[in-house]
């Protein structure tokens, strides 16, 4: 059925009927605002806002696909600091004509996600618009006190979470237009583009155990978000080429030893933390307990060193960082 | 300085800079989440989406008067729980050839509402986009239990709080585009539009003192949001056309007698609730203590009744209710 037809408390209705209340819900979709509990009385709080042809492309992003990226990218914020998110509330910009099923997809796949990590809908807005727009607001628990990008000091280890560069490869397969082969490696680098995954259990751990320094999740390119901590801690960089993890897929479809991508591609949703170098064997059996790889790829030095990659020949690599900046010149 | 120029990180910084850090907040603007002290650990929720060309025109609207809005409409629906709001989180969408200084002049009207309310700006989400777009979330307190839609019975009275229909009518005169007569009641009509005022304190002593059995913001027009406290609590209405509180701005501009901007008019931004008989005292007590006007304007009936109004002669008066549906065909 075509939004017009539902019309906006249509549509309403339809999400709430289908959303069921979550732990901590006092009063959920239906009133003015939602009413919750937060425990310890401290909170996170994040919000991403995606705008069809800035973040997304329906030419090839599934609107299933959409609804688990929306909240994937800020559930991302809260497992970076250290926290574990609970609410979320969701507003939409949708063309009148939209039909009522792809609706229906989106909310899919956003409560897929949703269900599994334990995040409850709560509330938000429904509007007419002429591009698409996803507008999410996640609200976390702080059972911990939360890692920030301003702890890393000259010395710490440099850690990241899976593998880097996968997402942004994946979109450019997507964005190639051409047929493609119908090969497992590309199906994961779509995956990985479409369906980052979420990473709750490292980050609280991490907070947990005390064993980052400083933490950012990896959306703009590693070398960017690493120059987020670096300018929040005050430190250099030293990132070792060698060391940084490349999934099969990845190593499958880029020219040999092409790290570029790994470097700067975006929207890996990986954590990066900096750990002290005493903590290293605590960090391993981290990853052993979470099932998530973790590797070392660095370690923080003094400021004035500013950030640098080192090849396999022990030279500096020039990289030209281009990570995102939505308001730069193409 | 052209956002292009500025940079998405600039902005930020820029706006970081500019931003006070509030009561409560234990990490503002900068880091991958907010960290936020709630009160007695429960909270409040809630979140709008303006869209340019659906929600406001730049045409008439100052980039001053939509950051205030922004902020005022979302405080709203906190006040019509009996909340407080106490942070909010920004979105924006903007041309990447937009003037920073016109950034600067949205932030001001925001954060001089913030400050006046008492509210922390503490994170969000900068984008470019073609059409400029304002995602708002507004966390609250709820020092006491909220005030539902759902709780009124056949028998309470209605009320409103400030005069009905203003703020439509101001539209209409900045949508009429022409040279408008330089009168006090001019610029007070189109005010309302621009600027609604918060209810805060209303809100929260009507929650306080358990005064009101429910209570929703005026903002898709009366008999619509009468609707929306009809539908939740399986009552009726009868609405006095007599009663319905006209500034005398909308009586020096509209027909003699005509009540029809009043009833359907969207956007007041006052607080529509429903009170016990016996309350009515204290109820004028309140407004005396608030300095806020309150209307007694109808009463609650069985639900079989629907919704009607009463007009002079004491016969009903046909309205057709064409409140907001954002999906409707224009």
């Amino acid at each position: 059925m075509k939004l017009s037809r539902l019309g906006e408390f249509g549509l309403i209705e339809r999400i709430r009927q289908k959303t069921p209340s979550g732990r901590g819900v006092r009063i959920g979709i239906g009133d003015d605002a939602a009413w919750i509990i937060n425990r310890k009385g401290s909170s996170l709080v994040t919000a991403d806002l995606l705008i069809e042809g800035v973040h997304f492309d329906l030419r090839w992003t599934s609107l299933y696909d959409l609804g688990h990226k929306a909240l994937a990218v800020n559930l991302s914020d809260i497992q970076a600091m250290g926290g574990v998110p609970a609410f979320v509330v969701l507003s939409l910009g949708l063309p009148a004509d939209f039909d009522s099923t792809q609706v229906d997809a989106f909310y899919r796949g956003f409560r897929a996600l949703a269900m599994r990590t334990g995040v409850a809908l709560v509330g938000g807005d429904t509007n007419a618009a002429l591009r698409r727009i996803v507008s999410v607001c996640v609200i976390g628990h702080a059972p911990y006190p939360p890692l920030r990008r301003s702890g890393a000091r000259a010395g710490d280890d440099i850690y990241v979470s899976g593998t880097l560069g996968d997402a942004a490869l994946g979109l450019k397969l997507l964005q190639s237009g051409g047929r493609m082969p119908k090969k497992y490696s590309v199906a994961q680098l779509i995956a990985r583009h479409h369906r980052p995954e979420p990473r709750v259990a490292l980050g609280l751990l991490l907070a947990r155990n005390r064993l980052a320094t400083a933490m950012i999740d990896v959306s703009d390119g590693l070398l960017q978000d690493v120059g987020h901590v670096c300018q929040a801690s005050g430190v250099g960089a030293t990132i070792s080429e060698a060391r940084l993890p490349l999934s099969s897929a990845y190593r499958g479809i880029v020219e040999k030893g092409q790290t570029h991508t790994a470097l700067t591609g975006g929207e890996d949703y990986e954590l990066l933390f900096c750990s002290r170098p005493r903590d290293r064997t605590r960090i391993e059996k981290l990853s052993e307990r979470t099932g998530v790889a973790i590797t070392r790829i660095g370690a923080c030095a003094e400021q004035v060193k500013g950030i640098a990659v080192i090849g396999k020949s022990g030279r500096v690599v020039p990289v030209r960082v281009r990570g995102h900046d939505h308001f730069a010149k193409k």
